[in-house]
C-alpha cells in the first residue's frame, strides 16, 4: 500500500488541505459521514473505523436524538458531528467531511447520494444501490457533475477471498469458468422491518441478498448476463406481501457461459458460490458473511484460504485511497446500475413468465 | 436381506421352476438378457453379474455377431444364449430368461420393452425410460397387460449415499428440505455416437445425465415439480446440432420448495447435489458416478458416508429379488415417466421462453 499517496490540486478545498498532512508521517485520514444508524452502521461499519489506516468518523445523521447521544459517547463525537435528515444538506460546509456513506433504507438511496453530491461530498452508497436503473442513472450522473466519486458497498469485491477467487477466474487458473451455482439467503426475523416493506426497500430477498449472488456470477464469469428466467415462491404471504421471499433464476452469458443462482428471506443455510472451469473447480460456503468465510478449490496445492480481513474497514480504506490517490474506485456506480439491470429482467421474467433479455446499460 | 424368498405360483413356470430349487441352500438366481452390448453393458452391467445374488446372465442381444463371440468366451455363454434383433421375439421360447434388459438407444426403449414383455419376460430398462411420455404410457401399459415387472434403471435410487440421504429427506434429520441444487454433465467425446442423434437419443444432455439431477431433486423434495423454467446454451452448433449441449432449469414445487439445475453436454465437473434443509444441509459431489461417490453433511456426527457397492449388481439384485418374492419394484415405470413429463416441460419451456407447468401423470 502507498503510504504517502499523490493528490491532484484538483480535488478542492477539502483534499488541499489533506496535501499539508500528507507531508506527515501518518496517513491522512479522509472524514466519513455516516448516514442512517440501524444495525449495519453500529455493529459492522463504525466499529470498523478503528481499523482504518485511511478513514474515519467524522460524523453522523440520524433522525433518532437518542442514538445521536449514544453514538457521541461511543465514539467521541462532539454535538457538531451528529447531523439529522432536516440539516444534512449543511454537511456542505463542513470540512471534516469527506465522504458521505450513505447506510439507509433502498428507496432513501438515490436522494441521499445526489443531495450529499450537490453538498461537494464523494459518496459511499450501500448495496443494493437504488431501488430501479433509472435511479441508479440518476445517481451517477449527479457524481458525474459534481465530479465526486461514487462508490458501491459491494464489500466482498474487496474481500481477499473473493479476491483470489476473482483472479482465479481472470488468469484461467482452472481454465475458463463456464458455470457457476451461488446463493444467498436467510430466515427473516422482524415482520415488521422495512426490508418487507416494498416502497422502502424495493424489493425482498432478491434486492438484499440475492444481489451477492448476482454479483458472484458477474464477477466471476466477468461478463455481462444477456437473458434470464426466474420462478418466485411465496410459503408465507402475509409476511412478504409486499417483496419477494424467495427466487430461482438461470443466466445465460453471450459467450455461452451459465449461471444457477437462488435467493430467500425464508430458509438459512443458502450462503455459496461455485464455479466450475475446464480443468478444474473452486468455491467458498459461506461466501457472504461478514466473517468466518470459507474457500476450497479441487486443487489441494492451489488452496482459497487467504487471511480473514474486516470487510469494512477494507472497502472504506480502498475508496479513501482512491480519492487521496485521485484514482476511480471499483466498484463505481455503474457496477450498482449494471446488478440492477439484471435484477430488473428477473422481476420482469417473474412478473412476465418469460426469458427476459437484460437491458443494455 | 431375505435368502429365501417366497414365491407365488401366479408367477409362471420359470419362476415354479425356481420355487423347488428355492428349497436348495442357495438362493434361486433369475436369469437376465442383455440387450445391447455397448460400454455400459460392457463396463458395468456385466462384470456386476459376478457379485450378484439372486442374477445372473443368461442370454445377450446383439446385432454385432464379432461381439456374440467374444461375449461366449468372456462369460461362457452357449451359441443359443446369443440372441440377434432378428431372432430376440424367440426369447419367449426360452425359459432360462426371467429379466430382459434394455440398454439400447433410448429410441429403441420402447418397442423393445413392449416386445419382451409380450415374450412374457419382466424388464429393467435403462434411463432415459424412453422419448416421451407417451412411449413411457405404453411401455407400462404394455408390462401390466402381460402382467410382468417394469424396472427402471434409476441406479442411484438402491445406491447406499443416496439412499441414506433419501432418508435425511423423508425423517427430516435436518429439518425439512426446502431447496436442493443439482446438476450432472461432462465434455462428450465420440461426435459421431448415437447420444448426438436426435432420432435415436431422443434430446441430449438432459436425457442422458441431466435426468440424474433431475432425479435426485424429486426424490430428495419428494413431490413432483410443479412449474419449469429453462434456458438452453449452444457452444457448439455442429457438434450438437440435434440435442441440447447444455440446459438450466428452475423447478417449483407444489409446497413452495425449490430446485436449482444444470445439465451439459461440454464441461466436466458437475456432478454434485445439495440439499438444503432448515436445520442444515447435506449433498454428494461426485454424486452420480459409478464409484467414487463422496457425501458431506453440515454436522459431523451425522455423516452421509455408507459403504460404497456396485451399482448395477445392487439394483439387479432388488429387481431380481422383488420377482422372486412378487412384490412391486421401485423405481417402476411410472417413475421413468414422472421424470419424462418434467423433461418435456424442460424441453417446452425452452422452446416457447415460458415458464410452463409440467403436465400431469
Amino acid at each position: 500500500m502507498q503510504r504517502r499517496p499523490f493528490l491532484k490540486t484538483a480535488l478542492g478545498a477539502t483534499l488541499a488541505a489533506g496535501l499539508s498532512r500528507a507531508e506527515e508521517p501518518s496517513p491522512r485520514k479522509l472524514g466519513w459521514a455516516l448516514v442512517g444508524l440501524g444495525s449495519l452502521s453500529t455493529n459492522q461499519i463504525a466499529p470498523a473505523f478503528a481499523k482504518c489506516r485511511f478513514s474515519k468518523l467524522s460524523a453522523v445523521v440520524t433522525g433518532t436524538p437518542a442514538k445521536g447521544v449514544k453514538w457521541r459517547e461511543q465514539y467521541g463525537l462532539s454535538e457538531k458531528q451528529v447531523y439529522n435528515y432536516e440539516n444534512f444538506d449543511s454537511i456542505l460546509n463542513d470540512p471534516t467531511i469527506d465522504v458521505v456513506y450513505i447506510v439507509l433504507p433502498n428507496s432513501m438511496h438515490c436522494d441521499f447520494v445526489i443531495r450529499a453530491a450537490k453538498a461537494g461530498k464523494h459518496v459511499f452508497c450501500e448495496k443494493p444501490m437504488a431501488n430501479s436503473a433509472d435511479e441508479c442513472r440518476r445517481m451517477i450522473e449527479a457524481c458525474k457533475t459534481a465530479k465526486r466519486q461514487l462508490g458501491i458497498g459491494y464489500r466482498c469485491q474487496r474481500e481477499p477471498h473473493h479476491v483470489e477467487a476473482i483472479r482465479f477466474a481472470r488468469e484461467k487458473v482452472f481454465g475458463e469458468v463456464r458455470h457457476v451455482e451461488a446463493a444467498f439467503g436467510f430466515k427473516s426475523g422482524d415482520p415488521k422491518q422495512w426490508r418487507l416493506r416494498k416502497a422502502l426497500a424495493g424489493g425482498g430477498a432478491l434486492m438484499d441478498v440475492g444481489v451477492y449472488a448476482l454479483q458472484a456470477c458477474r464477477y466471476l464469469i466477468g461478463e455481462e448476463p444477456s437473458e434470464v428466467s426466474a420462478i418466485e415462491t411465496k410459503t408465507d404471504p402475509v409476511k412478504f406481501a409486499e417483496v419477494d421471499e424467495t427466487i430461482n433464476w438461470v443466466m445465460k452469458f453471450p459467450s455461452g457461459r451459465t449461471a444457477n443462482c437462488m435467493t430467500t428471506y425464508n430458509l438459512n443455510g443458502c450462503n455459496f458460490f461455485t464455479a466450475t472451469a475446464e480443468r478444474g473447480r473452486f468455491g467458498m460456503e459461506p461466501a457472504y458473511s461478514y466473517d468466518g468465510l470459507k474457500g476450497w478449490t479441487s486443487d489441494p496445492k492451489r488452496p482459497l484460504d487467504p487471511p480473514a480481513t474486516d470487510h469494512f474497514a477494507v472497502e472504506m480504506d480502498a475508496f479513501s485511497e482512491a480519492i487521496l490517490n485521485d484514482k476511480p474506485f471499483e466498484p463505481a456506480g455503474e457496477e450498482g446500475l449494471r446488478d440492477m439491470l439484471v435484477i430488473e429482467a428477473i422481476y420482469r421474467s417473474i412478473a412476465n413468465g418469460k426469458v427476459e433479455k437484460v437491458a443494455a446499460q
